[in-house]
């Protein structure tokens, strides 16, 4: 239930379109449903402005399978399943196809990596917001911010390989940065592109450290410190390789 | 020059009242100036939508003094000393006074701490924002924020004392927390305020952990790895005890 | 050897239903029976109150079975193996029955991680026990908790999913906490619910942090610094993914 | 208010006592006064079992005052103010002895540390506590744990100077150790102390890692991370010199 | 070349039994042999009173078996290969036959891990070497110990599972390690039986931190660290597992 | 385009050769070429002296070909692809062969880790560049660094296994360092090389910290700080199992 | 003694103006006196290019007024005192103008910290060094690198403040870092502007993290690994605050 | 008592100068006197082969001179006050002096750091001991350590600022590190030679890191670690700054 939808009930109760009764039964629903190995928290949508994602690591196929149907038949909002395995994604595919829907949108990596499965993605949500990756290695990172701003509503523009050692590429894109509503700066090594985005654009950068690169890089702590220590103000971070944080970061501030 | 003062020059020039040679020499006028130890920016603002701050540790006051008398000379915008020892605050409010301004703000720390100066503060800018601390010792940190989201021209609204130890007084805020624009999460020890606080708003939560605390907690350390691990999506996170950075990146998302 | 064999010894010793020789032979017994790889403890029951756990990792599974083996012919409390890989667990039931015992109760994780085996559970220990879970990925460490609880004569009461961001699925099971002898968190990333849980309950509140998430989670450290750093006082912290510790410190509290 | 007076209000509401207007003024009284600066949580005794404390750190002299102040008035159990300054200390006692309070517990250290103040105490509580020092180094910390262990109500046994480098000295001790119904231990350095007591007794052991030592103790960081590394099994932790929690952690076990 | 070789050789040149040119001949000869990818270190024992032990990793199985090959035919004292694979040691077996050797002695671990391969061990060296482990899974460790101090020419008395949580099965040993002329302390978890053994005994106390363990054992990182801060004074360390480094670390003190 | 490309279309312009418009046509080529999920950098060897090398973790195999065939075809100069797995290498040695060149030199790792591919590399470049690591160890780090200093036009000289613990073989070699114009030192372990080599020749040492070692090496920390710690003045470092940006490093200083 | 004053002894020996036997007894003179506390190394440069300076830290005034007098008696190049306490450099003048010296140069910092001194220092050396700084609070660093490149004869250009939150303030200097033969970049916080420079200019490139900067700045620890971990090929690294470290590098390797 | 007197007393029992009660009375005197703040353990000399020292901070002026009166009284070997202040030297020389000592051997620093104290030191104890430092910067380790030594009989042979940056300085002294029955190595900054020293001599080596230098040095762990990975086999490593603990390392391994 997210926030047109109650809006709609509420209408619906001042028209008379819907008994007191019902209204009752349907806002006592509970706030979530205990599978037993999870609680599926129905109304995370109206509080927190996102819906509940199911993050894979952790829970067996069928965990997943039985969280993502109970969320397409309580819920009518948009439906994530963030770092998946491929049997997970199967059998969530398989979940959601007994319950009539396609096959959701799946961004997997080219690398063998995890993939996002998006179920009723929100459509067309105004502001425009710029994904920007430091290198080519960070694009899975960067693939997991856009599905995720994608099912949110948002139509993100990517661009990708634009490290501060090569500041040209970066310039040629100043224009397309300085228009921007909201910038994901994505990096790893040294996350330097962070300090420059913040210096050129006035609007908010939330700054995603990843854990490309080797040796001193960490695993991304280097760039994840390198972010918060930023000499650009008001650059904001989240944690290391969290491309759905830093969309659900933009969700937060452009209604 | 800020954006109101660079579209009122744009105006003149379409109205004819600016000749193009005067909009040139005005437009012309070097980005910054390079006073020998430091390189002040004039036009951060425009580019950032936030003045250059003075940043005081590592400055003499002589330095602290100049810098911002040149700020107030060729700006007329917000002019910050962020960090201020009393000695960098007493040669500050010196050379302002030498030039016209009364003794600017000064937010001191009743613990003796460094003290943020403001003069010129923007005038009433829209946006709710909440600041809200999970302890009294965070006040410092939050004195820090407050300062500068009012020369920013916001009214901020503090909560003091909010931790999750004591649910119940948080839970009489929630109210509050939910009509915010921006909520602004100031918490040493564990952080666990940040999660809370970001699982009752949709709207934009910045985390500011702070050195509060003592042995595990690392002196913020852990409040920040906390705040970046936290399972509330999307908040996201500044620096230890960056009272101005997050109100910069409050800011930044409140146009 | 336990608490009550020991007495039920003394009470022979007293009654002369065992001669002095035959009591000083079974008390010079020697505490631990040396098998060359592993020595054996029998009175550790006796004397820290619950029975040595075999510690799966760095051990063949033949070193498995031969202590199993040990314990089981020579002490009459319950057997216990930790973090077993399934050839273990194999080598151990094998052994076991060739006792003449079962196939003792396996704990596993549905994901293929170790499993905890039990044989001879105490009987039904007073003590009403919670075992609450952040999130579903933390089940693992839970289940380890549950099975050694379960072994000492405890019937824990399992929560899972319970964690801050969603603050509501927390506050139905108030009076459940409330009401608990004993309380066992257990939580990865940012570990929140350490805190929220101490702040609800004046029990014994024992919190494990689990190494769920990423990035800055730090594998477990993240959860560990921020629950012993956590504002609500008198919460006790055992190791990263200890499940099977925590356990025992709720038996050290639970008489 | 704390659970007995709690009870004596419920029976004078059974007993007609106190009217049913009465009560509800009673019980709705605030849970916390907000003293702007702080909120004093008046509810914490019944909630937690235990009172809050004042922690000094981070506020004025004039901050402690007024909250002890509110805390003497408002409620009737024990007051303490922990890490307290002379100055706080000062404030404090001031304040109580305008109330009519004698100069209060005073705990300091013979090293010129912070102190632990405590008003009316809580009465004779069951319990055998020992309190068990691995160094004189380790005092500051022990004198705040049985400082507040005796605000709660119980008579601690200070056993100091007992390091596993003359386990002897320790050995001496194993009857007391044996009979304790929780034992605190408080080490610095390597913090082997915890494991041995753990493996001594089958009572709680809660381990307090201390600052003390140089070089590779790293302030702390080490005992930490050996007491929670424990191989004595059920042993649990408190952060570093957290005299205050480990004493909390006690009230928690024993009612 | 060995002490005693040189010795041979000087007596022959001042018995005349070898000529000053050959004597030459024979001292000049390179102190170490290139083969390109490695310089053999023939005089390494002369110089530091141990053979130059052949590292297994980060080397094909034809370097190992040819570095072998080359300190069998030039020197006449042992030769180690440690850390070796099962290809490593095939390898270097196969070259040692051709060579006219037995297999050499290979001690493996049971549980897959690397091998010591040594060959024509040093004979009968004087001084009583006890080697105790605190736990089962310390083995591993313990074993690459004992059989580079056999190849040293001593007979090591193994003592396993003495961990502190434990200190009956300890006390039992005590008569054993106070009368060793130098005691090897292999731990991991907390470290805690270093500073135990080294309160017992005034030999020569070496400890080896080892990975076992999980969570707070940082993979060896806590129990190094507790054994740098141990309390028991004189105690010193070597790197976490490094079995191979305490006993060359027992072969310099005694001769 | 490199420097000596360039300055040959200024003087084909200078001598009408070239056309004005030819010459801006080839001029405002871009910079980069935009393949959509990389910006390949055309004028780094212009601008940085040195090629955009391509490196090969996280991009797919079609990746590295496609980007290799962009620079083969777009630029005269070398080309390298770094840390390239054995399915990197195949599709770019197809891509490479398909435009009419040999298979590159590919230089591997004996021990299965990724090779360097060069082609075309720079023709004999002045300046004695050596080459020293400390064990066999650091081989793979050496072979990576040989290989770049080989494509830019370096003949480097290697000395392998030259480590402080058998000093005379490094003083062998006392005459071929202090005669370099350059000198790499590449070291695992304690990195104590770098600090005796630092004090044995004038010249500029650049150190490579590798990942060698175990335990308290900490994959190569140990080894990065002991060298950024050196005692000789003057030695600078790059990252850990960075052979790559050494050799960068020297073609930044022998021009 | 350095390089030319070797060369003049060796063409005096060559001419006859100075006998074999004089030749002999300065050359067999110690390179090296023995202070007691002390070892002068008078031949450091010949050896390495670059005088021994006297590093203040630990060592009382009295020390490094006797180094100094030693090294200003028995060598002829430039002698350095870093790192000095107000008393060390008035012990240090007071016993340089005992022997016939003016004050020397002092380069202290305006904000109390300590002082670098030089006397005798080398003359015009060719090469164009330029020392960046990315804010006003890197100065202290960058001071004592200008002081030690004057030391050894360079004439280094300092462009103070030109962090990359400010592009356009560095842009501005493009052309002077383009043309320089060596470029220190000294930056604190995230460290960035390495990585900038580094993409700018084919010159070498030694990066001198700073301490500058609070909280995530980890006290230079966080632009550390940014630097090393740079997205810039070929950048190298000295250690933190280390001017003297960076000054010593650019003089290895322009000669 | 030590084992000297220990030995006579038995030889009295033989032959009857000491009555069998007498010896009783003597034997059974505690092991240790209960002083309330500490225990004074008598016997570890005999048990540990070393007097306990007292270790000043933490302790009072009062708590230092009870236990030094207490030892001097009770036991009749050397007593060792270490790292103390000077308020604490002057009592325990007052309570020294009433008892009829001198004023005792204190070690101090020429920089004020804390000071050593020695009574009734041991006479003329074998071996041959180099305590060998890299720095003029590590002499306060140093002399503690050589006062210990002194203390427990041996007559240390110091060699100052022998680092390996200036290996001739080292090379020099060859001989007297190849004769030496022990050697200690104390080096901050990278600890580099603990290595070089380790392939000199056959010796026991006992490395101490010390808190010299900065930046990258990181207060001495990164000189520990370095030692702990040292490539010389056999090197065993004691705490930062310890130089009480090598001292008591090297008379364990020299009778």
């Amino acid at each position: 239930m997210d926030a047109s939808s109650l809006r709609a009930l509420i209408d619906d109760i001042a028209s008379g379109a819907c008994s007191p009764d019902d209204a009752v039964r349907q806002l006592r629903r509970l706030p979530y449903v205990d599978l037993g190995f999870a609680r599926v928290d129905h109304h995370r949508d109206l509080r927190q402005g996102m819906p509940e994602a199911v993050y894979g690591p952790g829970k067996t196929p069928e965990h997943c399978a039985a969280i993502v149907e109970e969320l397409l038949g309580a819920t009518d909002g948009p439906v994530l399943l963030t770092r998946a395995t491929d049997a997970q994604v199967k059998a969530v595919v398989a979940a959601a196809e007994a319950l009539g829907y396609g096959p959701g949108i799946v961004t997997g990596s080219p690398l063998g990596m995890t993939s996002t499965v998006v179920y009723r993605p929100t459509e067309g949500r105004a502001g425009t917001v710029v994904v920007i990756t430091a290198g080519t290695g960070d694009l899975p990172v960067a693939n997991e911010c856009t599905a995720v701003l994608s099912a949110l509503g948002f139509q993100p523009q990517l661009l990708v390989d634009c490290g501060v050692a090569g500041l040209h590429r970066l310039l040629d894109e100043v224009d397309t940065i300085a228009m921007a509503d909201a910038v994901v700066v994505i990096a790893g090594m040294e996350g330097a592109l962070a300090s420059v985005i913040g210096g050129l654009t006035p609007a908010p950068v939330i700054a995603v450290p990843t854990s490309t690169g080797y040796g001193a890089a960490l695993e991304g702590v280097t760039a994840l410190l390198a972010m918060l220590a930023s000499c650009s103000s008001g650059v904001t971070v989240v944690g290391i390789d969290n491309g759905y944080g830093a969309a659900c970061g933009v969700a937060r501030l452009l209604p």
